[in-house]
């Protein structure tokens, strides 16, 4: 089982990165990006056919590693 | 409409945060991750309301400024 697990900052805080790249893509002329945020994507090869043994474990490896919960968001899918 | 993008590093290249992220997680008693695969997404705010422009435009930013093609691989997901 693969787990996708998506890691971006949290609404409100300042994402320096994106607005580093949203800078450099307006000065290669493209007018018509408003606004550009940058994540963390990780994908995880799970040896797990229990879904809901993945997703807590995933859980619990975001919340102890992957993501920095206080300044950060997490999705995790499986597939 | 937004444009969500992934980068990563295309198979066969070492991913060395990936395996710094397995290493970890391994020391973290998770047993059960078999590979892991760390990359970026970017999600672009686009001023655009033609499908195929933006498509074309957000190609073009990846083979330009988001992507380094010889070493990494991107899909573009419109929303």
């Amino acid at each position: 089982m693969k787990a996708i697990v998506n890691v971006f900052l949290k609404a409100g805080v300042l994402d320096s990165q994106g607005k580093a790249v949203h800078h450099a893509l307006n000065s290669l002329q493209f007018s018509n990006v408003e606004d550009v945020r940058v994540g963390k994507q990780i994908i995880l090869k799970l040896n797990e056919t229990d879904k809901e043994k993945a997703m807590s474990d995933v859980t619990k490896m975001c919340e102890d590693l992957l993501a920095n919960t206080v300044i950060e968001d997490y999705t995790i899918e499986l597939v």
